[in-house]
């Protein structure tokens, strides 16, 4: 149940709901957000709603077993940003995030940093914790891939987005990451998401791979009810019987989701695709159906990634993309900020020596 | 197996490749596509390419069990266009098909006919022969129906598309259409795809719900194997579980079809969403994805339609459509060829009657 | 819209109904099926069921374009037993339908009808007219194949399924035919359910890879409403994400739809899992669910089938199913009706000429 | 990179494995199974087998980035049997845990605790923690949920098996839990597999919505890579476009996943169905496939459960379940160990109080 206070409710309003809530049988919590200030009922109350709502100081009450209240649309009269670095993501600007699948050496995160930097990126992603389906394969270099990431950040203005596994982690990491991501894995890891809440910071949330729209909204208002309202959502594609890409892009959740909540939904057409060759029309794609936001994975030398070297975009690649998105970008009314630097020198593939990437000096 | 002759293989040469195929147990069929001449041959012979490519004559040789080989990328040098009316489809100017889902009676098709003509539709759709879940439901007009549509095409000089069930249809209907559509349900009516193979008229060919992309190639095959090489790919949503869309419209379909085959790839928001909310905002995104056009439901009074209502743009919305779809078009070279009519007036909600639609003197 | 008449309707009391009918904007159908005279209502009608029941000879009205109506578990007191052979399918025997998937050669399939006779079928499938995804597979041995099917039928005494493609074959198959098969990809092929249904023969309809357990139930009231009760549910397995095999048998079909329709439910558990080690253990799972039958492929020698090869079981293989299901059934309350016939001869593989199979004289 | 050593490797031999190992860039790991000794390579080594398979003390060397190889098949000369409680999950005698979704009191727990054990059950399950979709709904009573289970579960001399969230949790809840479940969404929570690896007790594994059966058995192999060989594998379903049923269970898992891994597998026909009409259809199902045991939902007075009512069976129908499976156990050469008690009693429906559940008089 949640009930959302009118703007002056009195300390005496606020008991009598608190109290109306208990006597419902449910356990209550205040959640303040910056579009209202809230008490919820948690659990299996009763649900009278119209008990609620003749309460003075109530602006309205609903029930929240089956859908998203915090984060839908009808909770905020206006549209989410969420701030992050020089600039917010569910504005105008799109959000171009970007960086390789999984941070592997100081040399490829920093030269990977610098171009994105340099061609449009408005932040860095880079993995620490790699959730692999197999215990054998590598699974991220952990904190010093962290510490290889916040330089990288720092250096070129950006900040990071990195993923966060476990409940535990997320009081350490929190220091050096600026967004934390949860990975479609975890999306219905409830207390990460709490967790994650309680930090304040920026979370990206990816849509788990078998999840529906709604239990999607559902994970994301257990960081809201955390009082944290900066949720990024993120369609990375869903499973379903073709082979052909690694996963589905659902790009019909970026209208429909927009239609459900105030927060803003970005697209990852790397995992979305799983194919390189599919990624920048699908990055075109996904903006004209107006995403506020793309997160893509990009490698100085995709064939010598450690992880998910077939989706990765070369950084010449990553230039096209950001190229081909600005005038698709136009078309829909929004913009990409970055001015790309125009002899930022080419980027070369490092040749065999795994990691080294594309040099300074080139 | 197929083989494709050079351009001056010689009686001779063709005698022999016969015969080579008849000893590897094949039976044998010539086709000639506007990209090559062919000989193939059918059903589970040897596959000895080897022995094949070694023919004079023989440009190459490959096995088609499974891939398509003539509907696939390397088979033809240039992309195919479908003409189609005055235009054709696969060029650089975006098809856009449109009209009801059913054709339910004059003054609905006419007045959608008139209205998508002024507003930018390059080709009319409409149902005279519809495939329902239930018997109970509404089966379309039938051949009724299908002399409305033709007479509203030609009134605005559209070209009519639209959905043939049976083989047995296939020759009555030709005479009043101009592109025959293979319904999703018909994806793999194996007897109704030679038959509109022999037609020789343009095919529509709509994805499966639960068909792969390979399948969907391997079907259009069968369209090319009868000689006629106008096969139009439709994406129109796959069946996934969520629920909160009809189908979901798989965009990736897009890049990967166009890497794999040289047939023209159009994608159906109307069925891809299930949602009107949600079709300029698909549509918009499948043109950025580089499709080769859209076929969209409109109906002069959606809440009014005997089927498929729910996922009808009104004129109006249609009118938006192509507006929206323009710049999207030009930011990734393509153009939308039709110049809307400014004063053609506005539409209006036809009220209560059913099927009145918007009046002719508007 | 589907009325019930009651037993001694009155003529008058008809015509009241079809007026009635007629005037809600229904064209209408007379429908005599074994457990009951029904009057029903086409198209998108006004959908009063209160006018209806109130009439003379009315037992009740129920609409019908979300629910099969006919198939429905309402619709009659008993379930539906279908005859077929000696035997009928949805009482206590257990129907176990077993051949090859394509009928390649006199001998194979001669060889395959009196091995499976011996150890237990109670009806022999075979293909003739094979949907292939890819037209250059084989596909099928024609009206050729229908002959040699009949044949082995006639030999042992069982009668032969097989399936139909397109609407024009049916006639033309019917003598030969004492079952039509509609395959999973015809499922929704709409002109086919009709004219299977007015040949009157028992029809096997298979579930399409992506229908839901509703749209299955409507196709099978396509045939219905032609007044052919006689319509076998078969289970065939869905398409998932899942890769390890072929389909995902849906066992979960068998109690859910035996909840709802009085019509029999028989499983394809090598269609189901695509892999010989699990067919039978899905086929023990399948009796058990509370199938009221089974449909298998078996070939004399699968490594040499010209289709389907890696799900058919061996002769030996076959014989253990019939050994495995019989306890089983037995548990249930079920019987299998065969007595094997203890020195039938081992079968044996064949060696290398294709489709020669297990000699007569073994 | 896994090596399995024989059975009298030195440690000279040992050391030199592990040398070769660290120069091929694996990081190492000694692993002690039941089944043998191993030592492991993580991360993304050159994966030379041939190198390692030539020294001394290697029996084999696999690589196993694609592929469980500890939980394999091959691995192991006999199937695991898992301990739990008096019996053993893998042997000959069926398991059947059951128990209500979630511990809602004392008295209902330790009704059922009584009731399933008088009847049959092997183990008692009881979600104290309760991952849900929405943070509103009922999450479990937490730790006081632990002691009523683990108390009910000493009375009834029936182990507990119950799920667990967060590796942090592991640890405290140990004392008071025999298996540890690790619920479907968390299947893929590595950083849990691990925790509960290390704890050593049994583990019940759910598959995944969305997980194919290689990606369950990688996940099993986290927790065997920490030494724990206690895995038992679960079968509950999985996500498809059905929406008759709550999830599709996947019973073609049964034989597949028996003829890849040496681990028991059980089935959970009540996610896996989620309509208590078909659980013991589809229980019967499970053990006719060759499953190892079953876990089950029974609630005293399921309309009144405070989570899965609906696919819950009352105590009666946990009766019924246990006398249906017992002919099907028979009929594939197992057993259901338990002899119900003849005169326990009957359940009743425990009228309007929440919780209060069949009473003890009783």
């Amino acid at each position: 149940m949640i009930v959302k206070l009118n703007d002056h409710a009195s300390p005496a309003a606020k008991s009598a709901i608190l109290e109306t809530l208990a006597r419902q049988d449910y356990s209550t919590r205040r959640v303040s957000l910056p579009f209202g200030d809230f008490i919820v009922g948690l659990g299996d109350g009763a649900g009278d709603t119209t008990a609620l709502a003749a309460l003075e100081g109530v602006a309205w009450a609903r029930r929240g077993a089956e859908r998203a209240v915090l984060a839908g649309i009808d909770a905020s009269t206006s549209r989410t940003e969420v701030p992050l670095g020089r600039t917010s993501i569910g504005g105008a600007a799109l959000a171009v995030i970007a960086g390789p699948c999984s941070v592997e050496d100081r040399d490829q995160i920093s030269t990977c940093a610098r171009f994105v930097a340099a061609y449009g990126a408005t932040a860095l992603r880079g993995g620490a914790f790699k959730p692999r389906s197999s215990p054998y394969a590598f699974q991220g270099l952990g904190h010093e891939a962290l510490e290889m990431l916040a330089e990288a950040g720092k250096n070129t203005g950006l900040p990071v987005v990195t993923e966060v596994m476990e409940p535990g982690e997320v009081e350490p990491m929190a220091p050096l990451v600026d967004c934390f991501q949860i990975g479609a894995r975890s999306m219905q890891n409830f207390p990460l998401l709490r967790e994650v809440g309680r930090a304040g910071k920026p979370v990206l949330l990816k849509r788990g791979p078998s999840s529906t729209m709604k239990e999607f909204l559902l994970s994301a208002e257990y960081v809201l009810l955390e009082g944290n309202p900066h949720v990024i959502l993120c369609e990375r594609g869903i499973k379903t019987f073709e082979t052909a890409t690694r996963n589905t892009l659902d790009l019909n959740a970026v209208p429909v989701l927009k239609a459900q909540t105030h927060l803003p939904v970005v697209v990852d057409p790397s995992h979305g695709t799983g194919r390189r060759d599919a990624v920048i029309p699908m990055a075109r794609a996904a903006v004209a159906a107006g995403a506020d936001g793309l997160i893509v994975e990009v490698h100085p030398d995709p064939a010598r990634a450690l992880s998910d070297g077939d989706q990765s975009l070369t950084l010449a690649q990553f230039r096209t993309l950001v190229e081909e998105i600005r005038p698709v970008a136009e078309a829909v009314g929004r913009r990409v900020e970055a001015t790309p630097v125009p002899n930022f020198g080419e980027p070369r593939s490092s040749g065999r020596r795994r990691g080294t990437g594309w040099g300074a000096g080139d």
